[in-house]
């Protein structure tokens, strides 16, 4: 049985979306099991759907919500009652809790599982992994897109290795082809910092690194993982996301502008129905945070219960195929390589 | 008379688009005059269909060209007789010359621009500020786009008044809204770097700030200026470009997937040509290299004749109002202000 903590306050969608998205996972997978913490009595009334599988379900009660309008590390002291630092708290103290999924404030997520949960060993700091969509009906994951904003060549090979591993474990990629993500696709672009991570993830065997990469090729379908700082990482996806979205919008606005416009695109109804669900990153799970020694998965605020199951799943995934452990011994081998070697 | 130093090599569309370009701009500025710098033959050739407005061209033999294949700092020492080389050294020693355009390698344009032409009193390091459209059919600079890797918050600054004074000298915008590119919109986001660069813009006069920004936002319509370091820059306006041609290229693909959407797009021919003529970059001009003394405007590589005039009206402009001569002066009451203030 793999235990999963759910911190059901937070999101947009409240408790009707993380509990659904319990009821849904458990109802996917019969070996796991699910700690619910927020509202109790909503937690209850929305699990009271499904009595059979809600026997696989224990409820915290933590009524208290961290927004993203608290200051992640005044929350961390101030809100002791909220699901969030319940959550956390639980994880750090119970062996038999594999991981958990939160929709809740970043900031306050990412403050809380540095400090409180401990990293894998050998792991400099932890970064967040999400994933889009390619043109060419495949994943990218970008490693780190925002947990940390100033790093090391030697953070940017953990983040190449962790985010490698990740794409294996959880979405079966094999020999993932890693990029560092860059001002230009020569070896010389970019700084100093660039450089050094450059030929560190050239050596390194346990990394499939294709060399540098641009912003314009994330979505081609060239590369499986980005390999990037916190700042560069997070400003690209917010960019790929905000782009889309614009262009979308501005197509539909356009159409709308003539009859025969509105005419033709009667036939592509569909055709922009798919578009639009091709863009929503909710079909492609949360954003996982990656070497810390229990799985800690973020998902959308904005997530309804499909998107809170497939959270679950990603780290229920990640559990079973012993993420954590793996990453430990490869990490080991590195640093024995960068001593020895 | 405003004088300005065309490199007519370098570009993907050879002399055929600069000396076009060339013709073009011409016959719009009658006080424009240009210096044509490449294959003297092969420019006098292209020249010689309007002998009326030619007359206010010269032209320099150098039929050596840089690409992006040469390292700048060694195409710099070995390729002297290189268009680009010839052209910013009569830049440098003729005072009746305003402004350059290239549409060669900008690794080497940046290099060359930075060694040999002085920079505007006061100014730190020049910023490439180029335009993108927005989708409330306006459009909003990028600075830096990839100048510079390494900043300071006081480079942020002034990469802020730079942008600023330059959108409103080309573009006629008003007191533009600039914004500092973040990982997310509230002030303390961010690392060292970028908080000390708020607290200076918030307190500069002469930038109309309107705090942090995300990628996401770029588009929208909400700001005129994205203020960051080269390397986010270059990352954003990269993801930009390369999400939109992506996501094009998939409805494109898709409407060819099925009868009833090809049927569909034929009554939008039209709007989709639109679409694409929107994200043509090249309509809205060249990356300026602002903080130089001397006007340098960067084209695209691909860009035809009439992208190439655009470039060459934008450093005309820029030289007719007077852009760096105001800037100067702006920085100097800045540098007074931090000393006394």
């Amino acid at each position: 049985m793999i235990k999963i903590v759910l911190d059901c306050l937070g999101g947009d969608g409240g408790t009707a979306a993380t509990a659904g998205g319990a009821l849904l996972a458990l109802d996917r997978d019969p070996d796991l099991s699910l700690v619910l913490v927020g509202d109790e009595p909503e937690i209850k009334s929305v699990l009271s759907a499904r009595p059979g599988i809600a026997r696989r379900t224990e409820t915290v009660h933590a009524p208290d919500v961290i927004t993203g309008d608290d200051k992640p590390t005044d929350a961390i002291r101030l809100k002791k009652d909220s699901s969030l630092i319940k959550s956390i708290s639980l994880l750090r103290s119970d062996d038999s809790l594999a991981g958990l999924v939160s929709t809740g404030a970043t900031g306050a997520i990412v403050a809380c599982a540095t400090l409180r949960l401990g990293r894998v060993r050998g792991i400099r700091r932890p970064a967040f992994c999400p994933i889009l969509p390619n043109m060419k009906g495949g994943i990218v994951g970008i490693c780190d897109s925002g947990a940390n904003m100033e790093v090391t060549p030697e953070m940017l090979l953990q983040y190449a290795v962790m985010g490698s591993m990740y794409l294996e474990t959880v979405f079966g990629i094999d020999s993932p082809r890693a990029a560092l993500l860059n001002v230009g696709t020569e070896e010389e672009k970019g700084d100093d910092l660039h450089r050094e991570a450059f030929a560190l993830l050239r050596s390194c065997p346990y990394v499939n690194f294709t060399g540098n990469m641009e912003g314009r090729e994330l979505l081609s379908g060239r590369y499986d993982l980005a390999v990037c700082d916190g700042f560069s990482g997070n400003v690209m996806i917010k960019t790929v996301e905000g782009t889309a979205l614009q262009l979308m919008k501005k197509i539909k606005k356009d159409i709308y502008s003539r009859g025969i416009y509105k005419f033709g695109a009667l036939f592509m109804k569909r055709m922009f129905a798919e578009e639009k669900e091709f863009m929503n990153y909710q079909n492609y799970g949360g954003s996982v945070m990656l070497g810390i020694e229990k799985t800690v998965v973020k998902g959308h605020g904005s997530g309804d219960a499909s998107a809170v199951a497939r959270c679950i799943e990603q780290a229920y995934t990640m559990e079973k195929n012993a993420y954590a452990p793996k990453l430990a011994e490869v990490i080991e081998k590195i640093e024995a390589g960068a001593v020895t070697g």
